[in-house]
């Protein structure tokens, strides 16, 4: 093999190790000398691959948001079988683009927080901001049938904001601190919530 | 001096301590023997006040907790000057409730994160339940009256569920990791999402 090649294979290797142990014990357990451990190098060989463990993790966490994206491109299809009418059917894809967000931090819950959890102690390349950028943009597509006219700046910023809200929501439903809340009333309350941001809107507009 | 007069004034110099460790420094920061330093006394007698640090990290949130009461109820109060509808008035309150918690997060930032940040290895105490109790009920109050009929119980969840909403917008949105969003540009998305929320919920009702 050339070594290019099995730089990739190895790399590859570490990242799955550390899905793995940031999976079940979370990003503080990440540790150098068990990760060589798991796919069987030298604890220098990984610094041959990445240039520290800051990159493994946000190569885990870009895995994280491919497979979050998936989650969200099923839920941002329109609905089949209902003919709605333009605002509603954009009410109902964020209000469906929510709870696909909550269903997958529920299901992921370690990967999902290190993504936030993550401190890279350097700027965050290009390519890794890109991908959340494209995230924000299964928000933009309702919100620009319900906010017509909204300059694109303002509507990237607000799809912002709304993933944030409900991040929010999600984030501190699912925590133990303030007694969880049970599954079903907190996508209840997304639910609420989040179509009565899209019904204030056009109230609004 | 009375033994327990002396044991109070030394728990408050050592509260006093953890606070400006926590607001120069944050929460990783704290440690027994700097704070025995801080205040003149040994480190073991640190363990005849409080049971441990977190002890200590319960009495600096409480306060803070305190403090942004002190916030929420000056921008709870009904506007003077303006008579608005009820339903109107009710959601410039939730407004000013929400952007006075934005100013006091921007304003405290390491204390506010250490109130979110800290992990008790036990139960939360009942006391300190009860206060952050308390603040919901600034919430609740508007609510009553934009939902009016709705269970005591159903609001206070509703309650919760618009506070953790609004919590997301300020944590993301003073972040730096996705490019921090200027204070006034965040003051105005805060505005728009809640009084959204307000007027959709209006409109369901």
């Amino acid at each position: 093999m050339e070594t290019a090649e099995r730089r990739q294979i190895l790399k590859q290797s570490l990242v799955a190790a550390a899905a793995r142990t940031i999976e079940r014990r979370g990003l503080a357990a990440l540790k150098a000398r068990e990760l060589a451990e798991a796919v069987g190098c030298a604890v220098g060989a990984i610094y041959n691959v990445v240039e520290d463990l800051d990159d493994l993790v946000l190569a885990v966490n870009s895995r994280t948001l491919a497979s979050l994206e998936g989650a969200l491109t099923a839920a941002g299809e329109p609905e089949k079988g209902r003919a709605s009418r333009g605002s509603d059917a954009a009410i109902g894809q964020l209000v469906r683009l929510s709870i696909a967000y909550l269903d997958f931090a529920a299901a992921h819950r370690s990967l999902w927080r290190a993504v936030f959890e993550h401190r890279l102690p350097r700027r965050l390349p290009e390519w890794y901001l890109e991908e959340q950028m494209r995230l924000f943009g299964y928000i933009e597509e309702p919100l620009r049938m319900l906010l017509p006219g909204t300059p694109k700046g303002r509507r990237a910023l607000l799809a912002r904001t709304l993933f944030s809200a409900v991040h929010g929501i999600v984030t501190l439903g699912l925590e133990e601190k303030l007694h969880a809340i049970p599954p079903d009333a907190l996508r209840e309350q997304v639910t609420f919530v989040v179509s009565s941001i899209g019904r204030g809107m056009l109230r609004r507009a």
